[in-house]
C-alpha cells in the first residue's frame, strides 16, 4: 500500500498560496475530482435561488389567498416538467425556472388550509436550522466531525427524558422518522430479552411474540416484518370507541400467547394515534408489563407534544414507566422534517451494545478527545444530522379531528340501507373536487367499519379559526350537489 | 364520533374574508394550536439569516484561507453555546447569533481541505434543491402530497436503471442513506426467498446465511443482526491485496455452509469499498451467484457513479446482472445529504410486496388518480423526500488514498522492531494537531494488521492539485518532530 504520487500540474500559485487557477487533482495521469468552478462563482445563482425560495416557497406557500396545490394529473406534470435526464447540463436561467416550477406544482404541506396529514406548518426558526444543516452537510457519527450537532443532539436528548420524567436519565439518538423509532425499540427489547439474537439470529429461538393496539401506526408491523419476527406474531389488542387500548384485553391476550408457547416481549402502547388522536391508558399497560415482565414501548411520535403542556399533559401519565419510548419533534413541535427521537431508559449501553459494530475508520478509539461523544455506532446507520433547534417553544395539543359531510341529498336518507354506502362516495368526489380548485387539502379514510370519512389535523401556526370555519363552508360548496 | 364543533372566537374579518388579527383554532374551549405569527412577520428574520448562511456556511466554509475546524472539547464548547434549553425563548437577534455560532464551531466538511470522509464537497444546485426541500416540506408517500418529487423521483431511478443497464427498467426507491439500502437488499432477498417469514418470522425458518467480503461496508452486519439473521451467520469471504473478493474463496465458502446445512440466500458484492476504494469482480460473482441460485447484491453505495464515466464504467463489468443494487448520489454526484437509492431488477412487485402494510389513512385505493404514483408503501417508513435535483452533470472516480506519514525519526528505523509500534502512534498525534490549528482534515485507521494509517477521500469540487499538495506538506510541518 504505498502512496500514490499526487502529481502537481501547471497552475501558478497566487502570493497567498493559493492556486490563481484551480486544477483538478490528477492521480497517475487520471482526473480525480471535476473542478469546474469555484463555490464563488455561484453566488448570484445562490442569492437569486433563495429569493425565490423565500418568495414562493415560504411566503406565497402559507399565503390563504393562495392554492394549496396545483393539481396536474400525473401525465400532464410529466410534459409540463420535462423530465428527460439529458447529458449536457442546463444554463442557470433554466435552472431558476425548474425552481420555480417545482415550487409552483409542488403541494403546499405549510399551507393554512392544508389539513390533510399530520404536517406541522412552518416554523421559520425550524427552517433556518434545517438550511444551516443542508449548508454545513454534517454527519454525526462522531464528535470530530460534527461537534455542535453532537452536543445540540445530547442537550435535546437530555431535555426531553426529563419532560418523561426520567429522573436519572437515559440515553437516546435521533432518527430518521418514527417508523425508525418504533424499529429500534423492537429491536432493543429483543437483544434485552434474547441478546442472542444479534450473533446467531432467530432461527434457533423461540417464537417471540408483541402486542400493539388496532389503532398503532402501521411501522410496527412493518418493523415486525422487517426484523424476522412475522407480522403474524404481532399480537393485536381491542380499543374502545374513543381508539384507546383496553388494558383487560391486553392481559387476556399475553396469557392466551403464554399458553400457545410462545414468549411476549413487547408491548406498543400509542400516545397519540394516527387516526383518531387517542392516548392508550399508560399507567395500566405498565402495571401489565411490570407484572409480565414485557418492555414497554410508548410510541409518542405524534402525541408527544403534550408533554410540555401542564394542562395536557395527564393525557401520557405513566410514560416514565416506559422502557423506550419514540417522539418525533418534527410533528407537533414544528421541527423541519425528519426529526424523531428514541428515548431509553436503560443506561447500561444497550443501545450502543445492540447496534455497534465498530467500524475502525470511524470510531478510533486512540482518538485525544473522549469517544463517548461518538454516538454513531448506536444507530444502525451512518448517521445524518437532526435539526432540534428551537424546538422548544410552544404548548400543542393532539388534534385529529374526524367528521363526515352529509350532503343534501342524503339528510332525508338517514336510516336507509343505502345511506351508508351512498356516504362512502362522498369523500372522494369531494376530495377530487378541492384538489382540482386548490382551496384545501382534507384527508380521507375509512376506519373498522364506518365508510370514508374526512380527517382533519390541526397543528400548523398558519391555520386560524377562519381557516378551520373555511373547511365547512368549502366543503358544503364543494359537496352540496352530490 | 360526531364531528367536534368548531368555535369561532371574536376576530374581525377583513373584505378579503381573511381576519385582519387570524386567531387560534378553540375546539371545546381549548386551544389547538399556537398561532403566535404569521411568516410574513418572519421575512426579515429569514432573510438575514438566510445571508449568514450563504456568507458563513457557504462562501466561507469553502474558502481554503479559512479554518477547517475551530476545534474545542466538548466541554469547552458546551459552554461556548450555552445549550440549556429554558422555558422563556430568546430574541431574534440572540438566534441569530446562535446561527453564527453553530456554524462557527461546526466542521467545514466542504472545505477544500476536509479529505476526512467519504463527503463530497459543496455542490449549489444541490444545495438549492435542498433548501426547496425543506422550505416545502413534502413526504413522498403518494403522488397526492408530493407530485412533483414523485415524478422526479421516478425519473431519476429510471435513469439510474438505464446506466446499470437493465434495459427492461425494474423498481426502485430512494432511502436514507447507504445503509438502509443495503438493509432493504437484505429483506427483500429474504421475502424472494422465503416470502412466509414476512409473516410467520424466522423462528420455524431454516438457517439463512449470507456472504460478504471482508472489506464490506458495517452495514451489512447491522442490517444481519436487525433482521434476526445474525452476525454469525454473515459468512465473511476473503479479499485480495487491493481489497477485492476472492471468487473462489466466495465458492468454497458457498459449498462450506451448504455442507453445514444452512440456506445461502444472498452474496453481497462492494463497488468502491469503504476503506480502499476496491472494486469486487462482479461478473465472476454474478456467475457464482446464478449457479447456486442467490441473491446478488452490489453495494455501489460509493463506487456507483463510475458507471457515468466512459473511462471508468468497467470498473463495475456486470452489475447488470445484480438483483439489486445500492448506489448514493450523496457521496460522488454532490447530492445534498441524504439520497441514497435503493433498485430492484424485478419487475413483479416484489418490493411493494414486502414492505406493504396498506394504511387506509394513506393508500386509499378509490383515489381519483392513478394510485401506481403512490409509492410510500414500497418503504418501510413514511418516506422523507430526496434530493435528486442535478445530479447528472459530473463524471467522477473512486478514489482513497491511503498513506503513512513517516517522521524523520522513524526513517532510519525502518525494519527494526519497534518501528511499526512507533508508526502506530504518528497518525493520532498528527491528526491532534491539525484538527486544533484547524488546517486542514484527514481520517486515519487501522486495516487488518497494518498500523494506522491515514486515508484521503478525494472527490469534492472545492479541492483543487495545490490542496492535495498542501496536505503532504501539512503532515510534514505537523510530523516532523514525532
Amino acid at each position: 500500500m504505498a502512496p500514490h504520487s499526487l502529481s502537481t500540474n501547471q497552475s501558478s500559485v497566487a502570493a497567498s498560496g493559493h492556486p490563481v487557477k484551480p486544477a483538478p487533482v490528477i492521480i497517475d495521469g487520471i482526473p480525480i475530482n471535476n473542478l469546474t468552478r469555484k463555490v464563488l462563482d455561484s453566488q448570484s445563482f445562490l442569492s437569486q435561488s433563495m429569493n425565490i425560495i423565500l418568495e414562493d416557497a415560504v411566503k406565497k406557500s402559507t399565503d390563504v389567498k393562495e392554492k394549496v396545490c396545483e393539481w396536474r394529473s400525473p401525465e400532464e406534470l410529466k410534459e409540463l416538467l420535462d423530465l428527460e435526464l439529458r447529458d449536457e447540463g442546463e444554463s442557470e436561467s433554466e435552472i431558476l425556472q425548474r425552481c420555480r416550477d417545482t415550487i409552483r406544482y409542488s403541494v403546499k404541506t405549510t399551507h393554512p388550509r392544508f389539513f390533510n396529514q399530520l404536517f406541522a406548518g412552518m416554523e421559520p426558526y425550524s427552517l433556518v436550522a434545517s438550511v444551516i444543516v443542508e449548508a454545513l452537510k454534517p454527519s454525526l457519527y462522531t464528535y470530530e466531525v460534527a461537534p455542535v450537532f453532537t452536543l445540540v443532539e445530547n442537550a435535546v436528548l437530555r431535555k426531553m427524558m426529563e419532560l418523561i420524567g426520567w429522573e436519572e436519565g437515559g440515553d437516546g439518538i435521533f432518527c430518521a422518522g418514527g417508523s425508525m423509532s418504533n424499529m429500534y425499540a423492537l429491536n432493543l427489547a429483543r437483544y434485552h430479552h434474547c441478546p442472542d439474537v444479534k450473533e446467531h439470529g432467530l432461527s434457533a429461538a423461540p417464537r417471540l411474540v408483541i402486542f400493539t393496539s388496532e389503532e398503532c401506526h402501521y411501522s410496527i408491523a412493518k418493523s415486525a416484518a422487517l426484523l424476522g419476527i412475522g407480522t403474524k406474531n404481532v399480537y393485536v389488542v381491542a380499543s374502545d370507541e374513543r381508539g384507546k387500548m383496553i388494558p383487560s384485553a391486553l392481559e387476556e391476550l399475553i396469557e392466551t400467547a403464554k399458553k400457545e408457547g410462545t414468549i411476549p416481549f413487547f408491548v406498543n402502547a400509542t400516545a397519540g394515534t394516527t387516526v383518531l388522536g387517542a392516548f392508550d391508558p399508560l399507567e395500566e399497560i405498565a402495571d401489565i408489563c411490570e407484572k409480565h415482565n414485557i418492555w414497554l414501548h410508548v410510541d409518542a411520535c405524534w402525541g408527544g407534544a403534550a408533554l410540555m403542556s401542564d394542562r395536557h399533559k395527564h393525557l401520557l401519565k405513566g410514560i416514565h414507566r416506559a422502557n423506550s419510548v419514540a417522539w418525533n419533534p418534527h410533528k407537533m413541535l414544528m421541527v423541519c422534517l425528519q426529526c424523531s427521537a428514541f428515548l431509553v431508559r436503560d443506561k447500561t449501553s444497550l443501545l450502543q451494545d445492540c447496534h455497534s459494530s465498530r467500524a475502525s475508520y470511524l470510531f478510533q478509539q486512540d482518538k485525544f478527545y473522549d469517544v463517548s461523544y461518538d454516538t454513531g455506532d448506536k444507530s444502525v446507520q451512518c448517521k445524518y444530522t437532526v435539526r432540534p433547534v428551537s424546538a422548544f417553544s410552544r404548548r400543542p395539543e393532539c388534534t385529529n379531528v374526524c367528521f363526515w359531510y352529509i350532503p343534501p341529498s342524503l339528510r332525508n336518507l338517514q336510516g336507509h340501507p343505502k345511506f351508508w354506502k351512498k356516504l362512502h362516495t362522498v369523500a372522494p368526489a369531494i376530495k377530487e373536487r378541492m384538489m382540482k380548485v386548490g382551496s384545501m387539502m382534507v384527508g380521507y379514510q375509512t376506519h373498522k367499519d364506518r365508510v370514508n370519512f374526512f380527517r382533519m389535523v390541526l397543528v400548523s401556526p398558519q391555520v386560524s379559526t377562519e381557516d378551520a370555519d373555511f373547511v365547512l363552508d368549502e366543503m358544503h360548496n364543494l359537496g352540496k350537489d352530490l
